[in-house]
């Protein structure tokens, strides 16, 4: 069965319904103390209980009990897949990809750059996501019929921008350090050494950035299938490109990944970056 | 002369209008496109125009340009320093120390974590200032009298948080392969490998969550005044503490800096930062 363009638009606006839900979750957390100062009968507990409380913890699994609450309540018979709460009808016609807190080192860290990743697989193939921002008031939206940026009230079309070469291509990784290994450290440092500029840092808001025409490629490793298929129909819609170190189209596995406005320097690069593909 | 209550609040209600001075020249430009696309005379010009458009620059001068106006004409005894335009007074008894996009890279990337610092001398010590973030809607201000958070329209007092140890730490520093030579990266890889967490890419923005109390230290090198003396006071104020990479007082000059909330972690860093201290 396609999908249509009804169906398409229901679940359009239905996408950013759970970005709603996940934020009220969220936000109320961000940034919080632990040790529960805001909560009246914090002071009270004791010091084990204020220990045990971990802010980014309970919002990412207050968030995607609610985004499942919600799925559950407008469409039961969809699946579901989040890091916190597992499977349910992984293989059901329509399945959501949580991710409620990508970039939890952001998180902690009181930074900004964290984002909501939802992503929809219809039989299979990724045709709906969104990348939220909510502390900042944004979402990135993408499905076949193009991407948007809803901000503030304000919504418009995004795009990638033309990038022809390396040479002026805008990169980016979150942690060459952390998260790559010796071998794809190696062949991040020769792409970014024949890009224009790096960026560290950002997680999955620099995938946004891509879609936006901000940015022009991010590569990173490591990733888990609800780190990338969110961001599949943003970078896809606004014009972009997902592939795999290979240059092959990713799979649900995860791993390797790099977004690329443009398909010239994503050729570029992966000369470099297939001989540390896995 | 010391700095008398009075003044000091007259001049921290000043600063809060410079900031709005320079979000108002910088807000427009961030992520506008380059080639004038919402300028209706724009796509007339020839294309060595369209090239020669540089948002972050015009941004920069612009935003720069009206704060010396501002002071001019409401304190015109002070003196100015700026990284556009040059000294005017650097040896009066007020000196304001601007840079109006501190992170041009992350500007020009699309990321919001680029900062507006303004900072204060008074007989050649910083006493006040301030890092903003406007896109957000953030302004981090502090001196003597304490550090506060204007954050649309709530304002809160700000303090760094308690850090018994480097393994409790989380650390900042934004770019180890760009910004440090070798020796400076390889402490930094030292001081990173002992603390519970390191986050990249967040230029100023980091200095602002440690007085937050979000983050815990920040270790930068390379840095000219105008990256620094706005943060001198925000940190104090909210209780920590800025030194060059021997511990000692940073001076005007810029170079090696830390930040950090607590002296237990710093000390613990300088014993890894020292042997590469300029």
């Amino acid at each position: 069965m396609t999908l249509s363009a009804d169906r398409l638009a229901a679940l359009d606006a239905f996408i950013i319904d759970l970005n709603r839900a996940s934020a009220e979750v969220i936000l109320p957390l961000f940034r919080a103390d632990h040790g529960l100062e805001d909560k009246g009968a914090g002071k009270d507990l004791p010091p084990a209980s204020h220990a045990a409380f971990d802010p980014v913890t309970e919002a990412d699994r207050g968030a995607e009990a609610a985004i499942r609450a919600l799925i559950a309540k407008t469409y039961p018979e969809h699946g579901v897949i989040g890091e916190e709460y597992g499977e349910d009808r992984p293989d059901a016609e329509f399945v959501w990809v949580l991710d409620p807190i990508d970039g939890t080192r952001a998180f902690i860290s009181g930074l900004p750059v964290w984002t909501t990743l939802i992503g929809l697989r219809h039989q299979g193939r990724p045709v709906l996501g969104s990348i939220g921002q909510p502390y900042i008031g944004e979402i990135f939206l993408g499905h076949a019929g193009g991407s948007r940026l809803l901000s503030r009230g304000i919504e418009r079309r995004i795009q990638v921008r033309d990038c022809p070469a390396l040479t002026s291509a805008i990169i980016a990784t979150t942690d060459p350090d952390a998260c790559f290994d010796g071998a794809e450290r190696a062949a991040w440092l020769q792409v970014r050494a024949a890009a224009k500029l790096a960026r560290l840092g950002c997680d999955a808001y620099a995938y946004a950035m891509v879609a936006l025409g901000k940015m022009d490629m991010v590569i990173e490793a490591g990733l888990k299938s609800w780190d990338i298929e969110a961001a599949i129909p943003v970078i896809e819609g606004a014009g972009g490109v997902v592939t795999d170190w290979h240059g092959q189209p990713i799979g649900q596995h995860g791993g390797q990944m790099v977004i690329s406005g443009d398909r010239r320097p994503l050729e570029e690069a992966l000369v470099a970056l297939r001989r540390s593909a896995k």
